[in-house]
């Protein structure tokens, strides 16, 4: 029997309490061994939840518990969840987290205080909910070299470009939408500003390079800018709009970044829509494998931290391996890619764009105004090109990077 | 240093070879120790070959070394690898293979004597190529209760639906097509008659049950009896036609099946095109989470099997646990799927078809003779209540079941 303790009975903490007890009999085949929650951290009261009787608000007597392995910390934010993670650590007990915040900023120090303590420190449900896509890159992708990641990493912004899609709405109007839906928080800058994303790519970029990409060094945007123009437009090149996270190899170092993609419609991220996740990994005997499921939801990602406590239960005694360390991993210079753009101007522009980018083909879209707009596709081209040439340009409306692989 | 041992070297043992040869670096870090091919069973010779040294004619020398700790065994077919492989794992030595005909036949038996050996006895490559799909089922999805997987299982097949739906090319023509590149085999019985996807999904249904599905109790269906009118119809449906294998818990057993499907484009397998591979597992905290990448290809395959080698290696000592064991799976009765049906008849026909399947909806194709002909998509009911109706009805040209979840 291992005893386990939650810090943070919210939605994740709630969900893998509930997980132990559906999947009793499969979390005993998975760990070896029977897992149970012994306490739970919060500062609130559940009367009446099957487990109120294991709450503390005590973080000391779950420290101080020798009978307590292995510690769910599903609290979210970096503090007290990085003080909490570093003591649990240190006091012999290993650790599994949901929270991307605190792996993007301490990962690298969390797992060596695991190591050094010969605990484990597993974060499985911080990228990608309850898709085992850091477990694959450990475990069955361990032997491939890879050579890249591009991955829809936020639900909510991909459910907002779904529905702006499909349905020609505003990306005010499905946001409002979302939000009463619950899929978006009422403060949405960290979804729709590219900076969840940009914490869950950081965190694959360290794993793939196993060193350590600092979040804020990554060039980030989100999808504010996107219009349905935009996506009426893609769609005439047979494309599809898609916010990615995007790391890979070149002779420059390490090229990452957030943005809005234009995706060819054959790319099977093209046609992941709503809230779903998905994650393409280049490795160069396997090629292109590709990770889908649900990126977030209580259940999905409390099944993604219970399969880290097995994890951790059937190698007690041992760190399970993380390619995560301190060694900043050396990153490409912005600007620096070389690929094809979408670019939007007014009608009236549409000649002077296509002249200034030789090649590049044209279609027509109705504005948000109405107003007829030119959407062009260029050539490829280095983005400091590119940006170079858009200065002497007129009319500019919006323009997109194409996911040139 | 540990040495293992390739039988046979074809596409698929060579690739082994390449692997370990151009991933040496990836290879020890996954398996924490270096990994060299010592030996390498084939009845030719390799002159010029990089490994030409290390080939030998006879089983027995392998056998013999106790040096060789691993052996892959690429060789295809049931004898004589069965034979080959019982002997090693007897010897004491793990083996690891893309065989799949070998583990539908003897898995169970070969799993169990490597546990008796404490050796493993593992199949990554025999199922979905490079997708990690076994590794997941028995780690990071342990902890689940799985009730359904759904697979695009053979990358033929899939190749070819996908070109008679964008080409409105006959099955004939892109068969033949598939043939002269390497797509298909000559004799293409074993892709396009299913019994290759059927293999798969019963390797897949013993993983999930814990147990064993006889693959020659699996009603199959292949793909030959699909025509561009039904890829037309589907379309006019918003659907698409996939090859699936298919297993899901009934309460009457394992409900599982070979068959081409029609499937929602909405549906992540709906976008797997061209020879990949795709695999949907449902489980009940996480939901559906899919697994795509190359079916088939020497590297890809290779690098699966190069994945079991590392997992062995560092796992040496003990059996790396594989959910099959000989207890037969419960199946449930043929026949009995609820569900909707799609079906094709004369234009002439059309009427009368749909006074046969109330509520089903109706659009218009165009036959191979040029001729219109009408497809249906009926109501949710059981195939055996489907195929009796079926039975007073005149003009029929085709039928397949819609995968309704």
């Amino acid at each position: 029997m291992t005893s386990i303790a939650i810090l943070g009975y919210g939605t994740v903490g709630s969900g893998v309490a509930h997980v132990l007890d559906e999947n009793t009999g499969e979390v005993r085949a998975s760990a070896h061994d029977d897992v149970r929650v012994k306490a739970i951290l919060d500062l609130r009261e559940f009367p009446g939840d099957p487990h109120e009787k294991q709450v503390t608000h005590d973080f000391q007597t779950i420290l101080d518990d020798p009978e307590i392995r292995v510690v769910c910390e599903t609290m979210g934010g970096v503090n007290p969840a990085y003080e909490f993670t570093k003591k649990a650590l240190q006091a012999g007990k290993s650790v599994c987290t949901s929270n991307k915040e605190l792996v993007a900023k301490h990962g690298p120090e969390l797992v060596r205080i695991a190591r050094e303590n010969r605990v484990s420190y597993l974060f499985e449900a911080s990228v990608g909910g309850g898709i085992p896509i850091l477990r694959t890159l450990e475990g069955a992708l361990k032997s491939e070299r890879i050579t890249g990641i591009t991955g829809i990493l936020n639900g909510t912004t991909n459910y907002i470009l779904t529905r702006m899609d499909q349905e020609g709405a505003s990306f005010e109007d499905v946001l409002r939408q979302a939000q009463e839906l619950g899929y978006a928080e009422r403060d949405p800058s960290a979804d729709i500003e590219g900076h969840d994303a940009c914490r869950k790519i950081a965190i694959l970029g360290s794993l793939m390079m196993g060193g350590y990409v600092d979040s804020e060094s990554v060039p980030t945007e989100g999808i504010t800018r996107i219009s349905t123009a935009d996506l009426s437009g893609a769609r005439e090149f047979g494309m599809a709009i898609k916010l990615l996270g995007h790391c890979r190899c070149t002779d420059k170092g390490l090229d990452i970044s957030v943005a809005p993609y234009l995706i060819g419609r054959e790319n099977p991220l093209a046609s992941v829509n709503g809230v779903f996740n998905a994650i393409a990994v280049d490795g160069n005997m396997l090629g292109t494998s590709m990770y889908y499921g649900q990126g977030a939801g209580r259940d999905a990602t409390a099944s993604a931290v219970v399969a880290d406590v097995c994890e951790i239960v059937r190698n007690a005694g041992s760190t399970v391996p993380v390619s995560m360390s301190a060694d900043a991993v050396e990153l490409a210079p912005a600007g620096d890619g070389f690929r094809r753009y979408f670019l939007r101007v007014d009608g009236s522009h549409a000649q002077e764009a296509q002249a200034a980018f030789e090649g590049s083909t044209c279609k027509t879209v109705k504005g948000a105004d109405g107003a007829e707009e030119a959407c062009l596709l260029t050539g490829k081209l280095r983005e400091s090109a590119f940006t170079g040439q858009l200065e002497s340009l007129s009319g500019v409306r919006n323009w997109i990077r194409v996911l040139d692989e």
